[in-house]
């Protein structure tokens, strides 16, 4: 049997595949599906879906049968190939990421793995390996949904991230947690792009963040090994079926969700839900705006609670605040929690740096 | 015609009666929704009704038709008397406020009046007149919807109350705020219970502290003319499916909602909306834990949402914060904001106390 050696994106999708967190998907996906997905956010057979999962090679013809190795070195398992197709990667583009820019990431990750694409179901042995920072947190969905049973929890609310969780987010997923049982805390830790901050400061973060504010017995800290698309809008989308499937029955969706420079308006991401009936999806979307603290109602709030004007906001850009964790400073309290801070600083002065 | 003078709770439901706000009713209720909604928590025809709405008078005969004058002065209308039935007011208490014990508010009430009972259709001329302070939040079911309509909120979240917003209920309002478009602040002004805060104080704490601590376009500020029942459980679903009249999707419900003494159970009135079908109350309810400033989060938070032990938390007793209002103190911020202490400080110490 021929070895075929998947990239980083297709390892992860591979595990999201073998553990369920793709379902319905039972394999990488054919030209009906492509289709269907890139034309109308549904897979062949009507149900949502909004972004392909496709395995792109120039390696196996139909009918063969390709042992898959992870890009950090396992063997998985095998696809039994189907169909073999050439995906219309500009088309893909417009659809799925609404641009055809190179410049766009995830674009750009879809044009390097090239158009020629195998389809077929896939067979796990294994599950890709992580870093120590990430393995205890590896949960699947059979684990999680077992978890929030075993805690009460009929309803959870999931929160996606790809950043370390300031008191913005934190406030947002407060404000979610107290309409639900639980909240899960599913950061990506797939793939991202160069300029985040890497998995393993970021776990970091979390765990000093929970431990300190939240109440361990509301709050789950699981990983999604899933890569990030920056999809934007159809990402949203994405993201809460994947969280479904982790047994969440809601799910956050900020501002600019899954976004990435320009290339989405702020409120797409939310407005896409709009597109399927209620219930459709089975998972509900929670909706939510920008937050800062605010000095007049001297608490956390968004522009939906807080009476501000920008000058009673504690606001600090991305760029302002990596410019101070970078001279070794703590952002005001009212912006980033200490502890969270105090790992970031480690992280990006390099001063004893979390392995 | 003969002239009948209602009582101040019967005023009360026939303005709901007149306004919409009790739809699908059109007159005050026959024995075979009694027996229905005291049963089953149904109307005769099986919709949701958790409360009967009744007239019970020592007047009037079956094929009679009474004016109906206010007990503030106002001639209403009239009513068709369809049917005179006793009801069985041991049973009514059991099964609407799960006692009979005649030191329940409630119970009380409904004894008073007696159980010989007129039911028919109303005829509305006028609608019961009101108070200063109140009359100017007089808006009707059909006033709400259009105003939520041109507002552009799809979906609302309505807030009962009958005591002023200090802030742990404003953290509530404002958490629910955060995922649906608007807030209905919208307390009841009709009969409560006399060591309840008198309507017009209350409009005035409601009015300082959406002026200084709401955004203006999020909000809206109507008065309930209902009257308190105590019903606990039943009053929450009773109070929930008015709010859907006046437009509402979503409606809070907090911990012992409708309550008094230990009648009921903490979270007896947020268990009782699982009775019902998912869709079938046609609003749903957002179920709040007791909230409270926390000193390790720096900010509001529930036990859901906040590590704390009780040690780190500001609670203050609804006795202990009469008594310091009563000597002209102002409660912590954490707990009310100065303005809404202000105007209570003022209408329990006499000094200048509103009109």
């Amino acid at each position: 049997m021929s070895t075929l050696e998947l990239s980083a994106r297709q390892t992860a999708d591979f595990e999201l595949l073998a553990n369920g967190g793709f379902k319905p998907l039972e394999g990488f996906q054919g030209s009906a599906d492509w289709q269907a997905i890139c034309d109308s956010m549904r897979l062949a057979d009507g149900s949502p879906w909004p972004i392909p999962v496709t395995l792109a090679t120039d390696r196996g013809e139909v009918g063969e049968t390709l042992s898959l190795v992870g890009s950090e070195g396992t063997r998985l398992g095998t696809i039994t190939i189907e169909e073999v197709y050439e995906r219309d990667l500009q088309h893909e583009a417009q659809q799925v990421y609404r641009t055809t820019d190179g410049q766009h990431p995830g674009v750009a990750a879809m044009l390097r793995e090239g158009s020629r694409t195998i389809a077929g179901p896939i067979s796990a042995d294994a599950l890709p390996s992580h870093i120590d920072a990430v393995a205890p947190y590896l949960l699947s969905p059979a684990d999680t949904r077992a978890k929030f049973a075993e805690l009460g929890w009929k309803t959870v609310v999931g929160f996606q991230t790809r950043n370390p969780i300031h008191r913005a987010h934190e406030y947002i997923t407060k404000a979610a947690l107290e309409i639900v049982d639980g909240l899960f805390i599913h950061p990506i830790v797939g793939e991202t792009k160069d300029d985040d901050i890497p998995a393993d400061t970021r776990m970091r973060c979390y765990e000093v963040l929970l431990e300190r504010y939240y109440p361990p017995d509301r709050v789950l800290l699981g990983v999604n090994p899933s890569a990030m698309r920056y999809a934007g809008p159809r990402e949203a989308i994405f993201h809460a079926l994947v969280r479904k499937n982790y047994g969440c029955t809601h799910f956050i969706v900020g501002r600019d969700h899954a976004g990435v420079g320009s290339y989405y308006g702020t409120f797409d991401a939310q407005v896409i839900f709009d597109e399927f009936e209620p219930g459709e999806l089975g998972i509900e979307p929670l909706k939510f705006e920008h937050s800062f603290w605010c000095n007049i109602t001297k608490g956390m709030a968004t522009a939906k609670t807080s009476p501000s004007g920008p000058e009673d906001r504690v606001f600090l850009s991305g760029t302002k605040v990596r410019e101070m964790l970078g001279r070794g400073e703590r952002p005001p309290e009212e912006f980033s929690r200490p502890e969270v801070a105090d790992v970031l600083i480690e992280a990006y002065t390099g001063s004893g740096a979390p392995a």
